[in-house]
This record gives structure tokens, C-alpha cells and sequence, in this order.
């Protein structure tokens, strides 16, 4: 891909530029691979004991290994206390972005009063409408739509086929990849004699800097005030934000995730794949949600929080989850074995711990 | 963005217009804001009793509020039994569509018997094949497709890189954000020898007025038959619909929910975030379905229901998670207790309620 | 849609053609039709005894019915063993796919080095990178993006505003429908000093024939080495495929599923609608995971595997999901009963099967 700086590199050049500790040879290695794929030009590292048993079996050049590692192969390694962090900054090095070929390409339309940097590259079949700003050293890929007033900071890169509304702005070194959306209207709607009314979203989208948006994600405007990115978010692919939603610094949310409009999530939270937010209410910074967990109220503490249903073979679980569907009854009756005179107990006392609060969230978020 | 009708408006003009009482000051507003971010200029409002501290610090110069707060402030203030409607009413004053500029973009391509309104928009980039219509005052954003013999009713707005395939039908005030995709193929397949042999999909997708469909959201064709979506339909962003649903008017879908296909919702219902529906089920009208719950069975009776794991601290999670995998076992030993002579007594009688219907649904499915 | 091929048949010619045996007069069919919908001119099918009813009221000209209901109606029938399957392939007789018109439209930016087969057709405002390569009689349709030295192969049919991102790979008669994404960066980070590092994802993806991509879904690139998608797999609509995923030849994916990094998925597999496949486990041959199901650890026994909470009234849900909460405090008070001297029995002795493995997974998935 790149067509900058992947000469070989001598491991003494790593260390001496990434630190960490050489042992064995000095080799020149030119490539970051798998344990599994690599050969012996190639740089590659493990980071877990479990898979220790690998290091046997890869024909790698050289290894990046934590000091637990550190004798577990007479081969060429770097040796520190976070190789995945190492690896990802040899990758860097390897693997520089795509350099970006300032120019507009003639059959992109650019509107009047639309504001382009020298160093920006629009791609073919880009619209960029009146008012809107792309910044230095920028590239704009095929079939972009760039909304009226909306501004794409510095050196972003926007993949094909990306849409940003009118208004919003995207910070600096922002990358959008194909087929997300940033802007469209936020789901705000009144009730009108058994019709929805739309309420015109008329906020905006404010993206921060060194934030990445995967592919096909949406991202909702504010219905008066701001959805709010903050600076370093990273979303995976086909997650769906909506409006007047805040995300804290660094945070992360992995694929298929939504939030519900007006949930403010913290600063280096991380939300697991397909978890949904309800909105209208608040999480704390560095709480960390698992995979496919729904939730319906204020986090205030950091943590781990988890709400998925284990899986098993269909036949175990259809007997547990016939049980599941009158468990207050279970709990009832050994409510009766307890105190034998008053089995009425359970459906009067509540159990500890707070009552589940009703997930029911219809699909219109009001605010105020 | 709206260029039109913003001028400011004395509240006894809104009150003429929208009903509702006003006390206080008859002042003149020109925008709505939330109560967090208004400004003398700006009329906000205030549904909820629990935001009533959020009045004392607004600077708003107006408020629309219910009447358990008429005495609330000594602000200026429009008295109404619905102030959530009623603010969307006063949105939409404030806030009308952006204009359409009829024309067709140089760049477009309009193959041959497909006809535009005269005073439809169609935007650069945007490709309408043969025997496509587009009706009057709709505006085609850039980018998009409308395919062959496909029909965009009057007065709708279509965003930037949406995809209409052919044959299919949009009815009249329709808005489709970008990225959906109507009308691509059901998942339709049977299987021949392991292997999944395509079957053609021959329907359409039928739209009616008023629908709005959010960014990146996939409506299937039919089979066979149409995949119909009812007037006053409203979906948010991401949402899935399998072939040949129906989906009943005013009826409102919230973000990243999936249909199977042959699914058969009601009027008036609504969809929480991230519900999965089956197929092959009906759904009545006025049916509530809650956020992240997974329906596997037809729903004949208005109401509201839930199927979600409430979430908790992991750790505590952990801990029931692995009793809910055997709690058959549970029940069987509270049985043992009830009945001592009769141990093997749940595993005969089946608990109290229909059991559980296999939510199996593997990814193809049949008609007929 | 298709103009060719859709003239009437005997049943007799449809008999000799795909088998079957034919019951009553030998009339001719132009169109397969729902039991619905169908007029005299149509055939349609019937494979389920609870349907058994409808045949009364059809006004199909001839059914296709299986061995049990071959008494049940004197209209021309065709008897046979797959309903279903004599319908698709019927189906495919009537319905051909549309004819690709080879050309290059002049709207189109075919960058120096691609290559066109001459017998391919390019739609309009599609971007084809340089060095990438389209097969014979493949149709490219409007807005594509095809990246740098990317391939696709023979036969395949692209449909409007898909991006292929470059050096991706993807094979023989291949159908990948609107705004799919395929080779978009996977979601690697290393975490340093509070920010994310991104990870350059070097590897791509590879894509077997007989694929099809449906609508908005997206296929992530792999980190060093590359995602694959074997033959005749099919995925349904917004879809997510993580980066390095696997997934075995005639395996099918329901609509909204997701699978995390690394996770490797069998051949002939099913996955229900909405499911979640967590990353770096390994999913047998022959697995069929259901709808909304949570999938947190290997599985390496063919079968059916569930694990969605079942649905109920929202009060009842409401009751059970806060016994729900702590029902390891009720397993513990159940084990009170049975050994009264040993109150404290289940927090020492697991319950019976493995604990439930957390599933808390970050959203960043780490190799090696």
C-alpha cells in the first residue's frame, strides 16, 4: 500500500528508536507479520503466555516478546513490557498512510463559496457544497457528499461514498471510512392525533480531532443542541449515534453498538459489539460495557458491566429460559419455604438491590 | 439552513396560531432553543416536572410549559397540555424545509424514458434509470440511484447516496436519508446438495406517504409478493427489513431494529433500539416492543413487552448467568421440596405459561 | 425485470426438467406466484401441512406439493420431495437475472493500469483504481468505488455505491448488493499514554465464489494477514465481519449479525438474525446459532446453540428480571434447604457445567 519508508530496518534501529531490549542477532527485517505467516525478513510478536507453544513453529526473523518471554527462543527478539504496543508502533513504521495527491479531480463539483486547501485531494465524483471547507493536506474519496457550511479539518482522510450534512465539523486527522453518515436528521418526533410530527433537527454534528468513524457507522445531528464526538473516539464499523449524543475522550465503541439519543457517555469508556445504549442518561468515564449488553440506566461508577444472556445447546436453554419467564414465582415459593406463614412475602418485600427499571425506551427520545 | 419564514414571532402570533394561554410578557422569540442553551431570542419548553429546577437558571426569554407549571416562573410562558407537540409545532414554524431549486445537475444521468418533474431537484452524480419517475418538488440528493421503472412520489427529499431499485414505489412526503438501500434482494435461498441456491426476488417494495426512512437502513423487495411500508411509517437509522413485511401506518421503528422477513406489524406501534423481530409472525396494532428485546412469536394483544437481560456489575452478572444456564435444575429442586415424594415432577409438568418457542430461525425463510 | 426466458411452460416441460411427478391436466405456467396472489397463468407451492388450508381458497392455476398433500386438491400439481427447491429452481427459470450490457459508461474514471474485460459493464460515476481488474460479463453499477489493484471476478453483478477497497480479492459470480463495504480498515488499537494507536491493517480480504454481500453490509480488511470468505457463503444485510474473521464454504448469516475479530465460523453453518460472534473462537462445521444469540466461546459440537432471553408481557418481564439480578443469591438459598449445616455451599462448589465465561470483550481484539 504504501509507498513511503518500508526499507528493511535493522533491529538495533527498532530499539534504538521504540526502545525495548535486543537479544540474538542484529538482523534486517522488513515486514511485520503473524506468528503463523511469517518468514524470516519479517518482525512478529506474542504477547500472551497461552500462546507460547507458537513461538516453536513460526519461521519469523525476529520476535517482539514480553519479559516473561524473554528465554523462550534462541531466535533474534525484542524484548518489552507491552508488544502489542511495540508491534503497532513497528507497523507504523512499516506501513505509512497513503500519500495524499493534492488536486481536484475534474469531475468532482465544487460549489461556490466551497473552500478547498492546495493540499487537499478530491476525489472523482465528490460534491462539495457552497460554504463547505475542506482542510490541508486532506483527501476526499470517490463519491463523497460534503454538505453545505460543513468543515473537514486537516489531514483527515474520508473514504468513498461518505455523506456529512450540512453544518457539521470534523476536527483534524480524522479518518471517515465508506459509507458512513454524519448528520442526518436525529429521530425527534411529536405525537399528533395518532401521527408523528417531525420535529426539524436544526443542531449539529462536532467531531473532535484523531477521531475514526469505520464504515457504514451513522452519527446523528442534535435536534437544537450538538451531537457532541470528543477528541481520540474510535468507532467500528455500522455503529448508529443519535442525537445530542456526547462521547468522552478516547473512548471506544466496537461494531453494531447504538446510543440512544442524549446519552452522554465518559471519557476512555469501551462499549463491546452490539451493545445498546438507552438514552437520557449518563456513564461514567472508564466504565466498560461488554458485548451485547443493553442499558437502560446511569452508570456512575467505573467498572465492567454485563447484561447477556449465556448461551447453551437450544434444548438447555429452552428448559432454563421456560423457567426464566416465571422466575418471581420460583422466588415466591422458596420465599413460602423460608418463612412458612407468610408466603405472600416476596411479592410485598422487594428483593436487594434496586427493582429493574422498565427497558422500555419507545423509539422517540423527548428532551426537557 | 432554512432560508424562509424565520423571522421573529410575538408570542400572542403563536398562541393565535398553535393555541395555548399565555402569561407573562408578550414578547417576540426567533428560534427555539433547550432551556440549557436559550437566550433571550430564543422560546424553550418543558414537559417533565422533574426538570422544574432546570427554569430558575435558564436565560430563555419564553418557555412552553404544562400546566401543573403555569406558576413555575414569572418568565413569559405558553400554557399547553402538550408542550413536547406543542414546541415541535413551533420547530417547524421556525424551521421549514430547505428550499427546492428545481433543475437537473449537468452531471446526472437520466436514461431514457425515465420521467422528472418539472420541479423536482435531482442533484449532481445521481443516476435515474430508464422508466424511472421522480414527482413534483422532490429533490434527489447527490449520488444517489433510482433504478429502472423505480417511482419517488412529489414533494419527498432524498439524501445524498441512497438506493432505490427497481420497480419499487415511494409515495408522496417522503424522506429517505442517506445511505438506505430499498429494494435489494430478500435473503432468499433454498438449499440443494449443502448449497445455497438463490431464489430470484420478484417483488417490490411499496412505500407510503410520509414515510421516513433513516441513514443506512435496508428495506428488502419481496419475493414473490410486495414488501409493504404503511403511510406515517417512521424509521431511525440502521434498521433491517426482511422481505415481504408489512408494516402498519404510524407505526415507528427506532435505531439499528431488524424485521425477518414475512413479519407483520401493526398501526401504531412502536420498536426500541436493537429489537430483532422473527418472521413469519403478526404483531397487532398499538403493540409497544422494548429496546434490545428479540420477539419469536405472533403478539395479538396491545401492550408493552420486554425480553432483555438486565445488566449489572460483571462480577455479579457472572454469578447469576452461570445459576440462569441450569435453572432447570433449580426448579427441579425446588419441585423436590414441594412434592418429596415426586422428584422428577417439573420435568413432566410443564411450569405455568406456554413454554418457551424455540427462537431458533435459521437464516432462510419460507413462505408457504 | 428479466427479458429473457419468460415464456409460458407446460408442466410437462417443467417435469422433464427438474422432476417431479405430474398430477392432473397438463396445463401451461408463466410465473410463479404466492398461494396468495396466484392467478390461472401461475404455479405455486405449498411445503408445510399447516398451510393445508389455503390450497381451497388459491386461484393458482398448478401447485408444487409434497408427497402428503398430493390428495389434497384436483388442480394440476407437481409432487415432489423439496417443495421449496422445486420452487427456487422453477423460480430461477421465470426469473433470470437482468443482462449485462458490456460497455465502460462514458460518466465512468477507469484509472491507468485497471483492466476491463470487454465484456463487462461499467455504470455510471463508477471509480475503478488503478491496477484493479473486473472480470468477464461482471456489472459494475453506478457510484462503485473499486480500489487500487483490487479484483472482481467473472459473472458477478455489483450493485449501486459499493466500495471495494484496494487489493481486496473477491471471486466468481459474486452478487454484492448497495452501499456494502468490503476491505474497510479492521478495528486494531494498541493503547498508549490514555489514547489509541491505530494498527496499519495491511491484510485484505479474500472472497470465494458464489458469494452474496447483502445490502450496507461490511467486510473489514485483515490486520497483517487477510479476512476470508470461503465458497457459496451468504450473508443477508448489515452484516459485520471483523478483521481477520473466517468463514467456511455454504454458510449462511441473517441479517444484523456480527462477528468480532479472529472468530473463525465453519462451513455449512447458520446464524440466526442479530447474533453476535465474539472474537478469537473457533465456531465448528455445522453449527447453527440462533437469532440475538451471544456467542462468548468457542463451540467445536455441531448442533443448535441459543441464548436469547425470552420475551414476556413487560410486567412479568419486569418481576422475573429483578429476581434475575441476584439469582445466585437464590441458589444459595436453595442449597440452605438441602444441607442445612452448610449455608454457604454454592459460593464454594460450582454449579453444574462449566462456569459462564465473561463476556466482557473490549472492543479491541489483540493477535498473537
Amino acid at each position: 500500500m504504501a509507498a513511503v519508508a518500508t526499507d528493511p530496518v535493522r533491529l538495533t534501529d527498532l530499539v534504538a528508536r521504540l526502545g525495548g531490549e535486543l537479544l540474538g542477532k542484529d538482523i534486517t527485517v522488513g515486514r511485520v507479520a503473524s506468528l503463523h505467516n511469517a518468514g524470516p525478513g519479517d518482525i512478529a510478536f506474542l504477547s500472551q503466555q497461552r500462546y507460547r507453544n507458537l513461538i516453536a513453529s513460526t519461521s519469523a526473523g525476529a520476535l517482539i516478546l514480553p519479559p516473561s518471554l524473554r528465554d523462550a527462543t534462541a531466535l533474534s527478539r525484542i524484548i518489552c513490557d507491552d508488544p502489542y504496543l511495540y508491534f503497532a508502533e513497528v507497523s507504523r513504521l512499516f506501513s505509512p498512510p497513503e500519500p495524499v495527491i493534492a488536486g481536484i479531480h475534474a469531475s468532482a463539483v465544487v460549489e461556490q463559496g466551497a473552500i478547498i486547501a492546495a493540499t487537499a485531494q478530491i476525489g472523482p465524483f465528490v460534491c462539495i457544497a457552497q460554504g463547505a471547507r475542506v482542510g490541508d493536506g486532506t483527501a476526499i474519496g470517490p463519491g463523497c457528499f460534503i454538505g453545505k457550511n460543513a468543515v473537514i479539518g486537516a489531514r483527515g482522510r474520508v473514504y468513498a461514498n461518505v455523506a456529512v450534512y450540512h453544518d457539521c465539523i470534523v476536527g483534524d486527522n480524522v479518518i471517515i471510512h465508506s459509507g458512513a453518515v454524519v448528520g442526518a436528521d436525529g429521530f425527534g418526533m411529536a405525537q399528533k392525533d395518532g401521527k408523528w410530527l417531525k420535529i426539524p433537527q436544526t443542531g449539529r454534528v462536532i467531531i473532535g480531532n484523531d477521531v475514526e468513524i469505520g464504515a457504514n457507522t451513522t452519527i446523528d445531528r442534535g435536534a437544537l443542541d450538538d451531537t457532541v464526538i470528543e477528541d481520540g473516539v474510535k468507532f467500528d464499523n455500522q455503529i448508529q449515534i443519535g442525537h445530542n449524543v456526547r462521547i468522552g475522550a478516547h473512548t471506544a465503541l466496537a461494531g453494531c453498538v447504538g446510543v440512544a439519543g442524549s446519552a452522554h457517555i465518559g471519557s476512555q469508556c469501551t462499549v463491546g459489539g452490539g451493545a445498546v445504549i438507552l438514552g437520557h442518561l449518563e456513564i461514567a468515564d472508564h466504565v466498560h460495557i461488554s458485548a451485547a449488553t443493553l442499558i437502560t440506566k446511569t452508570i456512575s461508577k467505573p467498572g465492567t458491566y454485563t447484561g447477556a444472556y449465556p448461551f447453551s445447546e437450544h434444548r438447555q436453554w429452552s428448559r432454563s429460559a421456560s423457567v426464566l419467564r416465571h422466575l418471581d414465582e420460583l422466588a415466591r415459593r422458596i420465599d413460602a419455604f423460608e418463612v412458612p406463614s407468610s408466603a405472600t412475602k416476596t411479592t410485598r418485600k422487594p428483593r436487594k438491590g434496586a427493582p429493574v427499571r422498565p427497558a422500555k425506551a419507545g423509539p422517540v427520545r423527548k428532551k426537557g
